[in-house]
């Protein structure tokens, strides 16, 4: 009797989303009552516009509404950039310093959760960097454990055809009081010194 | 180029839920996109649900599918426990303590946001109590200035019709050790001490 029925659906729904638990879901769910018809019918009709347009680029893996995403279809490069998540794309974008093109190879190698290279989108990647017109392959995963594996796998996989691969740099982040940087980190900031100019 | 814009809508719709900023909102976002074609259907179609079914309850204010509400429809009791907004309804619900009717404000007095009591569902609840058939009201407010302010101002214009007017007990919270109580809390709790039997 605590909630309507329908109530509970909504709240239900909300509960599948990263991070959100019963008590969160149920203040969500009370926001949406107190919505305006308008601004609900907005949030449902946003929900499935995303699940009808959002499709996969054919060429990147990146999120497109057509063939191509608007990266591919605007963009040439001779520079690469691998991400695990289409997520990471717009994370790069925003700090504007990099123009080149991207893949996504959608996850990392994680024997625990089932991901080997073949559930990785690498064939799409290995047929782009045969064409020739590659230099440079950037890999921009994250700097744990499968992040390194896949980096090396990765590494491996591409430098016998020559083209030069990179990884971002790892060292203590912007901001960040040497006093509270981990050991690893201090480590290989020491050892990716760079030189002052 | 960052967010496809059919993506950029979602995460928009997400960040107008309480607490939800846009990374919060954007992280949503692509796990809406992850969901299989079934569930972000259930989620939208659950969203228009709540909007097309719940109704206020016209006894009482709660949250209802027809003209009275669940907990209006199945009791009859001659206390009323009185509340800010229908969530809080779900709250006392839970703990198994209560048995009687509701009775929902929408609100608090609150001058700075422009509430006075005739902002208040307070009409409808002086109508149930002129019927005679409710003896005692529990007011059943948060335990800060306009909860305390809207107490006095209830009890002031209940208790010259006879009816008992209680409010929930002020004290030291279950579980929390005396030297984290504030001196407010402690206060209350020992003006309202109880006598062990």
């Amino acid at each position: 009797m605590a909630n309507l029925s329908c109530v509970d659906a909504l709240i239900n729904c909300f509960t599948k989303l990263p991070g959100v638990g019963y008590k969160t879901a149920e203040r969500y769910a009370y926001r949406v009552i107190e919505m305006s018809r308008e601004d609900a019918g907005h949030f449902s009709s946003a929900i499935m516009a995303v699940k009808d347009q959002v499709k996969f680029c054919q060429v990147c893996g990146n999120f497109a509404t057509g063939e191509k995403c608007e990266i591919c279809e605007k963009r040439h490069s001779d520079t690469v950039c691998v991400v695990a998540h289409p997520k990471d794309i717009a994370v790069i974008e925003r700090c504007h310093a990099y123009n080149g093109t991207y893949h996504v190879l959608h996850g990392v190698l994680s024997p625990l959760n089932k991901k080997g290279p073949d559930q990785l989108n690498l064939k799409s990647l290995m047929t782009r960097l045969q064409g020739g017109a590659i230099k440079e392959v950037i890999i921009a995963l994250s700097a744990d454990v499968e992040g390194e594996a896949t980096a090396n796998y990765l590494a491996a996989l591409i430098k016998p055809s020559g083209i030069k691969v990179s990884r971002l740099a790892t060292g203590i982040a912007m901001g960040v009081a040497l006093e509270y940087a981990d050991e690893m980190t201090i480590g290989m900031a020491l050892r990716n010194r760079t030189e002052v100019l």
